[in-house]
């Protein structure tokens, strides 16, 4: 039968996630209007080592809410956690993204537990099922799929079937953190989406829980936030308003700020030739692999390939060296807004990894390494401020080790972020003293100022820095503040701060009242706009207050105000804040200066609770043996460490092989940890003593503290 | 001999101006460290059409001016103008950017006048000549070179030595209308150039007269004040901040009106599939010759190559058809600052004609085509102010012809801008409304929200526009209103306005006074600076105030404040308008509001004066045998014209030859004559009447009046 059904497939553009799969599905042939997808999980339950693990393969329906904790309870399994890749591949000869009932057979069903849900059979629309493939789908009505898998049982080995619902309300005690908006029937949207407005609802729900499948989560809230689309060219995205009015904030903030300590704004062309990016030996090793090359015009070869900037010191350099002619053009400081291109072929990632991404790169010229140094903090602290100000995100500002600074740079300095959910460190932004290594290959110099005036005059080669903040700001804050409610958004880079609800309007309302409360509220927004607050009042028709407040939850406004009948009698609007749901009255009469207040009370709310977590989550380490486990537990580690490379290589080699069984986040680069930054606050923590403090994984002196972990 | 010479000729990179030509040999192996070039000019005296020209060669030193209406007058030939290309060649067998007296010989010699520099025997250091190329230049000293022309010398034909100096004194009265800030030798330069001030002054000059070479000058002036450099990818440039910051002032005043509008900035992928590029017939047409393409990434040969956007039309509009879903969400407007790839052969001129370039794109769509050509004159009126109220520089509103109109769209609204000195229109901004003709192709549909509520809806494809501003504006700025000294910036885009330099201080001066001069100067700027005034001390130490003045003046500075110590006793300082050069006293006590009415003055007189030229040189034609005179009396033609395209073709054609002998531009595209636009406002011309009017070119129907001229 299983030949017969995939003889059905459909192919399509290849899916990593429910969402990609529902877009490749729409945009490719022959698929219905409307359509549910199939939810298959593959769970491992915690067993002794020796133990073979039996999988749990759990088929249900896209809107049913399947935790883990709940069903391991039901199923008396300890600890029921996402299968590895390899696990899947290993047991049902099929990568994650392409699993399906049809990957069960005769042979692979004894060997699992099979949890069906027991609504399943009751799904009469068309239900999107993987042909054992990520690539192609076979549509199947719920009955056929169960007449299916049932077809595999034998005498020993049966379906379990499960009634989630009814699971979910005996297990709220284990449920995790947070649920997912309530689920609501996805058959049927397509049809209708002119007009029927509630059914809509479902459209903008997130869909998928942070905790459980996060890469999925993170790509889906984008998505569904209007923050960013997929696009054609594969690595590259588009930044809807949504997210880019967030840069536009950071922009304008850090722009002031530079432009105050004398950087000036340039523009540099994109292209580079092979000739000028090749100058600088060890940078361009750094960056050659990822270098797009254009080769032609119309129909024309170029002579000479012409690169496309991956970062632009060589592209900069050379002039620099003709620009800068005497110690008093020194400080010399320019800046870019500009995006850059890096084809990388690993696994791209919406802000994080990206083939072209927008950033500013700032690029100047020091007389002295003081002065260099001097500038390299002052805008590590600007970054620093961006996300701890603007974004709501603690960072910790440190210095790379050798292994982890940029290619042909002196020394490189850095924040360090922190994503809870997975618990790996990500690189949030960097300022490098580049030394005096590319002044001397592009000739950049100046005589010496306080040399003797005598024959031999002496020259000297410039100082210089460079460094960037890009999109990834943008990544880092919706990783960091989202739930499963969609995004959050940090008061100050929010280009809608507060929306206001028209509510409590019914049959039985009356004509004036239909007409006072959406003017009450339009009138609230541009009382509110008039305060410099960021207010918009949705009077959008046909859609209930419900969807409105999913949608704007979705986007993460920070503060939703209500208006109804009730709150005009008593001259108030009820106040709900997205970043904890919290609902209070406020007077009409106090109304700007109040939600001025909580906008601010927000925003500090917001950063002391994502740096509380981000403290409770680095975790001191000095004796090998707890660094691994430390890592597991979603948290980064700090040591006294030895500085040597070799030392830093094994860390990563011996921290690189998660437990087995355990759920790989295949879109991450890296599961060895690395070195992270040496805190600039050493004094944190306890006193090194030479000779005696030793590094845990090699045993040599230690020198400095250094933060490592697995990271983005 | 010649042989002789060439043979110590050294190599560098191609050079089309002397200051490109000063830049190759500074960056060249072998140069000496202080040279000045040589200056060869060929002129041709107006002479009846069926007589051979005898063309006057020119050869003097770099600092000579060499007045050719002087010589003219002196030589009793009428009319000097500097040859084209064509005659050049055709008489030294070189083009003008490789003539020297090389290109002299005893077959060349004695059909042309020589005119000898009477100065050119003393120069004692080394003279840059061109080796008859302009790639390769061999150092002389002046004697040699005089000694090499004279053995040329036959009984019948001999040098004509001019002394330029004594020339220039009893020539006052024919020099043409300005004269370039006095030149000063210009040797010497390069070895001291770290602590020789006074002769740092001749950096900065321009050099190049705007009336006898205006590319020259053109790039001159925007090398000189720092505007721009060139770079190693040919065809791009580097925007260095003195422009760039106009870029940003233009940015910010659009950009606020747009979102008031209620667009929003969104950012697109740089990148565009072929296919997806292609899908649009006419529109890839009209640029596929221009496309670079991408077809390799590191070491890796890309399945299939990617295009560089040359516009974004085809990379937006696919996601427009997922987006836009109902009326409800129309007028769509997105908007994004970005840079754009248009590979041209032609030759590039910075700012007008480059391979990469700045702007910002508006692609919008709505649901009627009234509602959709709303705005595209909304947009076009936005562009107008741009130019008219930031840049003081006068523009048409109008259409463009069919055959002119946008690559796909459905017609073209443009503004139309003039550069009185080549006579040339320019166009400065388009808005198009591109119609259904893209969102049939992508299938962007909505609902038609006015049909019944039957069986079968109604869709409607959306109207859509696109439009576009680039850093175009700012070369248009500097041709319009620069001149011999340099930039003149309109106060609303400078990034300084107003600067201030302290004066008349001498080895008399009380160190009191030496103190209290700056203090003035700076305490002044800050007082400025607190009104929103953006004004600078120059406090630059082993400057003379003379240097400062020229310094300020190539680079456009609206006002200079002088303050010395007779100011001080009369609490004044003296203002110096960088547009007329008018100097008043301006009392301290109204300083503020005096300079920012000042200014005001300035950017209004600024346009004012650009306009009454601009309409000086709109000809009213309506006899064919005034096309072409018009043309090459530098105006424009306003005509009544027929809108045939074949017509247009014919009037290309016909005025595309120009007089024998007439100094071509060779950077500008076209020699003939291409319809501009209809301007919006056809009542200032005599009403067209129906059958009567007809059009010069062709005698058809005129319909409406069109502007024609040689343009950019």
């Amino acid at each position: 039968m299983s030949e017969s059904i995939l003889s059905r497939a459909i192919s399509h553009s290849p899916s990593t996630s429910p969402a990609t799969w529902r877009e490749a599905l729409e945009s490719a042939k022959g698929v219905p209007e409307s359509f549910e997808l199939l939810k298959v999980l593959v769970f491992k339950p915690r067993t002794a080592k020796n133990v073979t693990p039996v999988p749990v393969i759990v088929i249900a329906r896209e809107e049913t809410e399947t935790s883990s904790a709940a069903l391991g309870k039901k199923l008396n399994l300890k600890d029921l956690r996402l299968a590895t890749e390899d696990l899947i591949v290993e047991f049902f000869g099929v990568n994650k993204d392409a699993i399906s009932p049809l990957s069960l057979s005769a042979a692979t069903f004894p060997k699992v537990l099979t949890v069906l849900d027991g609504s399943l059979a009751s799904a009469s629309g068309p239900v999107a099922v993987h042909a054992n493939s990520d690539k192609e789908t076979v549509f199947l009505h719920g009955q056929e799929i169960v007449t299916y898998i049932q077809s595999l049982e034998t005498a020993e080995t049966k379906i379990t079937e499960v009634d989630f619902a009814a699971l979910k309300a005996d297990a709220t005690a284990n449920a995790p953190l947070k649920e997912a908006a309530p689920p609501q029937a996805k058959t049927a949207t397509v049809a209708k989406k002119e007009d029927a407005k509630i059914e809509g609802a479902v459209q903008i729900a997130v869909g998928i829980q942070k905790e459980l499948d996060f890469p999925g989560w993170y790509t889906n809230v984008l998505i569904k936030s209007d923050m960013l689309d997929y696009y054609s060219v594969s690595g590259c995205y588009i930044l809807k308003p949504w997210s880019y009015s967030i840069w536009e904030a950071i922009q304008a903030w850090f722009d002031a700020k530079i432009k105050e300590m004398g950087v000036e704004n340039a523009y540099f062309p994109l292209f580079v030739s092979a000739k000028v990016l090749e100058k600088e030996k060890d940078h361009v090793e750094g960056f050659a692999p990822e270098v797009a090359w254009v080769t032609r015009a119309g129909n024309t070869d170029l002579e000479e390939p012409i690169a496309i900037r991956p970062t632009s010191e060589t592209v900069m350099y050379p002039y620099y060296a003709k620009w800068i002619q005497s110690h008093r053009d020194l400080p010399f400081r320019l800046n870019q807004w500009n995006s850059v291109v890096r084809w990388e072929f690993k696994n791209p990632q919406p802000f994080l990894r990206t083939r072209e991404f927008l950033w500013q790169e700032g690029h100047t010229a020091h007389l002295t390494k003081e002065g260099a140094g001097e500038e390299v903090l002052q805008i590590l602290d600007l970054y620093r401020r961006v996300y701890e100000e603007l974004l709501a995100v603690p960072v910790i500002p440190g210095i790379k080790s050798e292994k982890e600074k940029f290619a042909g740079g002196l020394y490189t300095t850095t924040i360090e972020g922190f994503i809870p959910t997975t618990g790996r460190g990500i690189q949030a932004g960097t300022s490098h003293c580049l030394g005096q290594n590319f002044s001397k290959m592009f000739n950049i110099v100046v005589e010496d100022p306080n040399a003797g005036t005598g024959e031999s005059s002496s020259k000297i080669f410039v100082w210089q820095n460079s460094w960037g903040l890009s999109t990834r700001t943008i990544g880092v804050m919706v990783m960091v503040h989202g739930d499963n409610k969609g995004l959050v958004l940090p008061p100050r880079v929010a280009s809608i701060q507060v929306v206001i609800v028209p509510c409590g309007v019914t049959a039985k309302t009356s004509d004036e009242l239909r007409k006072r409360i959406p003017d009450e509220c339009d009138a609230l927004a541009k009382k509110l706009k008039k305060a410099g607050i960021k207010a918009r009042a949705d009077l959008r028709e046909g859609y209930t207050p419900g969807y409105k407040f999913n949608d704007w939850e979705l986007k993460g406004v920070p503060i939703r105000l209500e208006i109804g009948p009730a709150d005009l009698d008593k001259e108030q609007t009820l106040s709900v804040r997205r970043d904890t749901g919290e609902k209070a009255p406020i007077k009409m009469a106090n109304v700007v200066e109040d939600v001025g207040k909580l906008l601010e009370t927000i925003q500090t709310d917001m950063f002391q609770k994502a740096k509380a977590t981000y403290e409770s989550r680095i975790k001191i380490v000095y004796d090998w043996k707890d660094f691994v486990p430390t890592l597991d537990n979603k948290c980064v580690v700090i040591m006294p460490w030895c500085e040597v490379e070799a030392c830093e290589d094994d860390i990563k080699e011996r921290s690189g092989k998660p437990a087995l069984g355990e759920q790989v986040d295949e879109r991450a680069p890296s599961a060895g940890a690395k070195s992270l930054a040496f805190p600039l606050d050493q004094s944190k923590y306890p006193k090194i003593e030479a000779g005696k403090t030793k590094c845990p994984a090699c045993g040599r002196d230690a020198k400095r503290w250094m933060l490592f972990g697995r990271s983005y």
